[in-house]
């Protein structure tokens, strides 16, 4: 009964928030009237407020009402009796310390399992795999734990991004980035680019965009996975 | 009695490891025949081994032994009698767990604050600011704090990267990464370009190399830092 939109990004250079997602979304919120946010990755550092007021603006124009769940005296009620959930994106560190503090992991995961229509943008999305240990975001916060929701078998690198061959920069690649933690660890990563997003209804998780998407396993090359590309089993 | 370097990376593009800092480490390690090397941020995920071996390499021509901190039954004591010490980059979160579940931070403190001549680079030198929390590193492993040596009064971006006017990537730029650090934190943060490096005596730190390095405090704009400035009391 899962039905989850997993997007790399929230917005595509040039073109307004979600604009690129109008027409999944119309889909995917299909009977919608009031949807329940997920403020706390707090892009910037924007509060909770501000962050919600964004994205009400954006949701307005599929008609849909939005309520930060920041603005509930039980959140885990608000999640579990909402109409639909989207977690938005900003530091993914931010976001899993607030979820795990109030220990809304499990709640949220309920939800989504009855079929509760998900939406997630880079940090949200990090959330939906084994563990947020593939962010690009930096610590600034320290959460109880790195373990997330594990709606898909593996883990997600959002904003993919290839390497420079033209650059001079000496910092790690992602690619290097994502097989350091391929060391320490065995859960396969997938690289996501802008533009990218995974589509998971019931058990079926279909890799949609005009995009390429990066798969990297242990002690593997990477290959790159056409759009269409059913990951259910990998 | 401190004496540092403290590097923004080991190797600047089309040139070999350290090899800008030759001058600089010849000077450093004056009348050091015998080093001990902390191989425990693994760039790539190489072994201890593999690391050992690469920065043996690098430090003969400077005359210097090698020996890696793995290969001590007492790291302890291997630190403490070191006639000098480096720590080399790669992964922060892996170099941090590994010293805090050896309990060696301690130790490695009072052997720099004792005059035990150091040199950081990347990872190494994160490790001297007051925690990790802006490192670019990816959590591929959970340390049990994110704090640090705390021999800058300041915490250290190294590989400072100014963001890239032309991209079209909407991942977060490396000053917006520092600024939502400022949302909850309120240590400064030096942004430490590649070619950049700290030189620490006594209690001096000056910022030497021949570029400005930029750096943030909370709810203030960023600003520049020319070579040669004092930021002992910064």
């Amino acid at each position: 009964m899962r039905k989850l939109i997993i997007a790399s990004t929230s917005t595509l250079h040039g073109t307004a928030y979600l604009e690129y997602l109008t027409d999944t979304l119309k889909s995917h919120f299909q009977g919608v009237t009031k949807l329940v946010f997920i403020p706390f990755a707090r892009p910037s550092g924007i509060s909770h407020d501000a962050y919600t007021e964004k994205v009400t603006t954006a949701f307005a124009k599929l008609n849909i009402e939005v309520v930060g769940l920041h603005t509930f005296d039980d959140a885990a009620a608000a999640l579990t009796h909402a109409q639909a959930i989207f977690t938005g994106g900003g530091n993914t560190f931010v976001l899993v310390k607030e979820l795990h503090e109030r220990n809304l992991f499990p709640v949220l995961l309920d939800a989504i399992n009855s079929g509760t229509p998900y939406l997630g943008c880079s940090a949200g999305s990090n959330i939906c795999g084994q563990s947020m240990q593939t962010t690009n975001d930096m610590p600034i916060v320290m959460p109880p734990s790195f373990q997330t929701l594990g709606v898909l078998p593996f883990n997600l690198n959002p904003h993919f991004l290839d390497a420079d061959a033209q650059s001079k920069h000496m910092g790690e690649t992602r690619e290097t980035r994502i097989q350091e933690y391929h060391a320490f660890n065995t859960t396969p990563v997938l690289g996501l680019r802008e533009g990218s997003w995974l589509e998971v209804s019931d058990e079926k998780i279909i890799l949609k965009g005009a995009l390429t998407a990066r798969w990297f396993t242990p002690q593997q090359s990477a290959t790159e996975l056409e759009p269409e590309t059913d990951l259910t089993k990998m």
